[in-house]
């Protein structure tokens, strides 16, 4: 049965309601009746085709979460009536040195929930359910839905660079990834500073987990903390001068981008090698973070703020994630 | 009693004969007599001032051989008559979080050898016993002498960056850096290709450790190297096409700079987060990593290629330096 969807038929187009038939049911794959679905920015991106990797008709959405209906014959993991979320990541190789290792992430074959494939903006979805993830019942379904992209997106680097009580981590960007990533830093119990361009987002950014609010318009708030932080966390897309942030790090410090930078960051090499600082990027999650995410999120109470639509709101909802007002994550859900 | 040594009087000078009277013997000092000084890359930007830090009179060297003439009241690990080794460091706070876990190379208050002070290209110097190691009897003065920046350097980032067996780097650049970290990364055990831009140097290259060369000028090679190394050790100097080396990590990779970039080194978004890769830089090396290298240079039998001149012809020395043509680190001598 054809499936009843919204789609991007061009670049930069609104979406429009699409039907598609969907592939047969393989035998690790699962349908998904979905219940809710968020808005990423790299939905906007796909829809634009920012990075030259879209294909139209274009289903956008990676932040799903719904209720298993069919199980392909493999599964075993899951059951019907279960209710499960899908991020970016659709499935990899399975057999790859990363895959083997638990960090399907880094596999080079993997393939994305709607680059080829089409995505969470949808009625329902067949995926393969080695890549949904069973939602513990404290979660509710909207607030944990950004989880699935935006919140992998800034757990898994505090995890990989092994952050701990005793770092001093900043988050630049109190938005969409930044109020996740304020809310996770506070459960790794790290002292955390918020930086942000908005003077207004300074009471939330602490009501978020932030211990400490610099202004990072004001340049003497940032020169005044040169020599301050271990780790600092990038979210948002634009450009800054790194400079200025690579001289906020203590020596042994990281810089690290998420989110999507449309320029390529310019690094003064006397920036890094005074103190052997270093600077990297981060994207989604393993199988084995999500996981462990979901039991963070439980432990720690964390959630998205979200704006919530009806799906077929979906092209003004779009229109307020691009405009940047939505505090903090758009979430659509199907009339049942 | 005054010193007797080489100095540049202002930027980009020859050396002239000079003499100072040195600071009295601090309870932790030693006064070492000078057998032999490297020359390295960081002299000449020094007497050029290429970095805004120089201080004229200016004695460059800090890649000292000699033997300890003179003792301070407090110093008990050295005695008169003992060789010892002095490099780029000339001093830190021994106070700090970083002094006190033993990366004094890391000490915001840290001094160098021949910034505000007189450094090698002289018959002695004063110097912290702290900052001065004792040379194995293995160890050949000449070849030995430019371990102590150069060495110190390269093999750094392979301890800090846990290179193993397993490891698959590569050396760019075979010069006065990249023929010692060639050696270093042999001893450490790993798969090691050396990226050069002349062909010629491909034999000695595998003479010196790796197993594999590319030709640094031949984008096919390049191309072909996509996705090869954990880790890339950049030895040179000049700004590369850095989305090419990029490419060539493997996830989770490194691009590590040391010696110096002149330029901002331009990342690409793409090439980082596809991926989580990273580019730091790396300078010198702690006390606990001089030890070690002394050590492991015994082990291994690395050692400089070196030119000698004496140091009477160090404005002959520093020419040869200049233009490229040493094979593959300048050492000075004392005639006595």
């Amino acid at each position: 049965m054809a499936i009843r969807c919204f789609a991007a038929k061009s670049k930069k187009e609104a979406l429009v309601p699409y039907e598609y038939e969907p592939q047969p049911l393989g035998p690790w794959d699962i349908e998904v009746k979905i219940t809710h679905c968020g808005i990423c920015h790299s939905d906007i991106s796909l829809i634009d085709n920012e990075w030259g990797i879209s294909r139209y008709p274009l289903v956008p959405g990676h932040e799903i979460v719904g209720t298993v209906v069919s199980l392909g014959s493999n599964v075993q993991e899951l059951k019907v009536g279960q209710r499960v979320g899908i991020g970016w990541q659709r499935s990899s190789c399975m057999h790859c040195e990363w895959c083997i290792q638990g960090e399907e992430n880094l596999c080079l074959l993997q393939e994305a929930t709607c680059v080829g494939h089409q995505g969470g903006f949808a009625e329902s979805i067949r995926a393969d359910s080695r890549f949904a993830f069973a939602i513990p019942d404290e979660l509710d379904s909207a607030h944990v839905a950004p989880l699935f992209c935006g919140g992998a997106t800034v757990y898994s680097p505090l995890v990989h660079h092994g952050i701990t009580p005793m770092s001093r981590i900043g988050i630049i960007g109190v938005g969409g990834l930044g109020h996740l990533a304020l809310q996770f830093a506070k459960g790794f119990g790290c002292e955390i500073t918020a930086f942000s361009s908005s003077r207004e987002k300074e009471e939330e950014s602490k009501q978020l987990g932030a211990h400490h609010f610099i202004s990072s318009v004001d340049k003497d708030s940032l020169q005044k903390a040169a020599n301050s932080f271990d780790f600092l966390l990038c979210t948002v897309p634009t450009p800054l001068n790194w400079e200025e942030y690579l001289n906020c790090l203590r020596p042994k410090g990281t810089l690290c981008f998420v989110g999507a930078q449309t320029k390529p960051i310019e690094v003064p090499f006397f920036s890094i090698i005074n103190g052997r600082k270093q600077v990297c990027a981060s994207n989604i999650a393993s199988r084995p973070d999500m996981n462990t995410l979901l039991r963070f999120a439980v432990l720690h109470g964390v959630q998205a703020q979200v704006e919530l639509f009806p799906m077929r709101e979906v092209n003004q909802a779009i229109e307020k994630v691009r405009s940047g007002a939505i505090r903090y994550r758009a979430v659509l859900y199907n009339e049942s």
